[in-house]
């Protein structure tokens, strides 16, 4: 993360992303516009919200923009444009859990935006506009966000480094921690981190070199490689964090213990079997291949026994997994009863797609089913 | 911290520390030399220990090795250097509070040694043998740690800024906290972090300027500045830990509460009242000036409650302070009972300095009183 424009939502440094799957995680949208309607509603969960939210109207003026631009042959768009519009979106994300879902919402909002004005090219950058990272939620697989140079941030731009079909064996376990302590936005924390930190500087100049190691690390499906560079660049973020005046602090003591834990596994392994990802909150997300999953899982239950039936979440592993840990080599790591809430198993997804039309999520008449 | 040979222990960097007053943190050491002893002995904290410790060893060599080297009208140094010799020292360090010990341990013996074998001149070079930092506790007060550049160590030399008296309303309150996890000996650490961090070139570039700014902080008694620069330097040194691959951390959750609890206090305060430093564990240094101890106790009482009837060790304050904080400013601060074991109100102090010798902690048969 990091941010040189705040109101742009320009990054300070590239970066890489995975998208997550639908299946575990996902918003779902559905927009519509009508002679009808009386004014511009939204609702998320089933509540409504105010429309008076700056970097919603960011996106809904953009979006509209584009569309008053483009011309399209039978269509009358700009009596579209002058109908009031209606939002109706909800995620799947477990509540109180620390999981960004704005990125998933902003990503679906201006895809579904894009469809209802029949709008193309790249919407990435107007996802961008509702939260910095959506404009890579807006593609599958692994994505790059380069951050550009110009100051109006129009080479800001997202691709897709390899489509999520590329690397079928990837996994991902999102560790839910219990000690959810967040003590600073994340928007306040980096323009804070711009101005105090000694350690950003040189962090921006090594990301360049990262990038390109992490990108041919993925092609290869090198997972040792691609494992060591993700875990040093969280701990250099979190590091630059500790380094800004006041300091940040997302990880907390369980954050520590995942990190030490995954450390163990692969000395251990003689070889990286988990990498660990911390973003602006102490939720782990750890990276593995598929045949390793029932292992790490095995280990994840020794140390943080939870007696929850809903423990692990998300794709289903076959129980009793036999996989003979011998736990002498994790003698110095203590045992953590319920330091997790729970766990999310997924993988890399596709980007926004369409959805059968009955599936909505409002009424013919404009309103949340 | 950190070291750049880890034989000669010369330092990364060049440092500023301040000596504690021995009324809170002393050790004590009686040293004898007798024709009557059959072998080398010593005994720490009553207990025997093993002579064959490298940097034990190392210390009395050099030693010895000075006093060779210089003529003493009047005496026979050859002859008490073929004695054999015992060494009783102990100190007044609370037992499992993570404070490290082994400094003032090391000073106060190789100023006792030096005492015993005639030797005069920079015994600071002596002391860094056996505990780098015991190179600054020679000195009382303000101590500045040249590294120094040559191979040989031979520039890397201990001076005070000022002594103890200088600044005679500085106070430190020294949290011991309860979550006392320690994952990586100190020395292993900063090893690793010179092979893998990529961010402790830049803090390495940072010192001399910050060196030079804390210098005349300390002379000015500039309290605001000397604050600021401690609680950066602390940060910027737990960053680099957290850079290291593997990451170290010394610092948890309570850690990272007290930091934000200074922070708010001083924002309150509208200056800097307090400041923090963390050394290779999770003890909070807390330094302020001796009018505003009574507030900050109060506020420690508050956040930490604790009904230990020795929670306050360490120089005496007057109950009942009536200070009248106003705990509204501190409203998304959680209260966090017993998260400190105690703490120890303590002062800059003298260097180590030659008792009375009925005193000593040796029989004249030289066994431990």
């Amino acid at each position: 993360g990091g941010k040189r424009d705040e109101k742009l939502i320009l990054p300070l440094n590239s970066s890489v992303s995975v998208t997550l799957n639908q299946e575990e995680l996902r918003a779902r949208t559905t927009v519509a516009v009508s002679r009808n309607f009386k004014e511009d509603k939204m609702w998320l969960n089933g509540r409504e919200q105010s429309m008076k939210n700056a970097r919603l109207q960011s996106v809904i003026s953009q979006i509209k923009r584009l569309c008053r631009k483009r011309k399209i042959d039978g269509d009358q768009p700009n009596e579209k444009l002058q109908w009031k519009l209606h939002i109706c979106s909800e995620n799947n994300f477990p509540t109180a859990a620390g999981l960004a879902s704005s990125a998933a919402g902003y990503a679906c909002l201006v895809y579904a935006l894009s469809k209802l004005y029949g709008v193309e090219g790249d919407i990435s950058k107007i996802a961008r506009l509702g939260s910095g990272s959506a404009c890579r939620s807006i593609h599958g697989g692994f994505v790059i966000w380069n951050k550009g140079d110009a100051e109006d941030g129009e080479d800001s731009s997202t691709e897709q480094i390899a489509p999520e079909t590329h690397w079928p064996e990837l996994r991902v376990l999102i560790l839910v921690v219990s000690d959810q302590t967040k003590h600073t936005a994340s928007t306040v924390g980096m323009q804070t981190s711009v101005e105090t930190s000694d350690l950003l500087h040189q962090r921006l100049q090594g990301v360049p070199k990262r990038i390109e190691r992490i990108k041919k690390a993925i092609l290869r499906k090198d997972f040792h490689s691609f494992a060591e560079i993700t875990m040093k660049d969280s701990n250099q973020l979190h590091a630059v964090c500790l380094d800004t005046y006041p300091p940040i602090s997302y990880l907390t003591d369980t954050s520590h213990h995942i990190m030490q834990l995954v450390h163990a596994i692969n000395q251990d392994n003689s070889s990286n079997m988990v990498a660990y990802s911390f973003d602006a909150g102490p939720n782990a997300f750890l990276f593995m291949q598929e045949k390793d999953v029932p292992t790490v899982l095995d280990i994840l239950h020794y140390f943080y026994p939870n007696s929850d039936p809903h423990f692990i979440r998300g794709i289903h592993v076959p129980g009793k997994h036999d996989t003979h840990v011998d736990y002498t080599a994790f003698s110095d790591i203590k045992v953590i009863p319920r330091a997790l809430k729970f766990i999310i198993h997924t993988k890399p997804g596709p980007g926004p797609s369409v959805q059968e039309s009955d599936n909505g999520l409002l009424t013919k008449d404009g309103l949340p089913k």
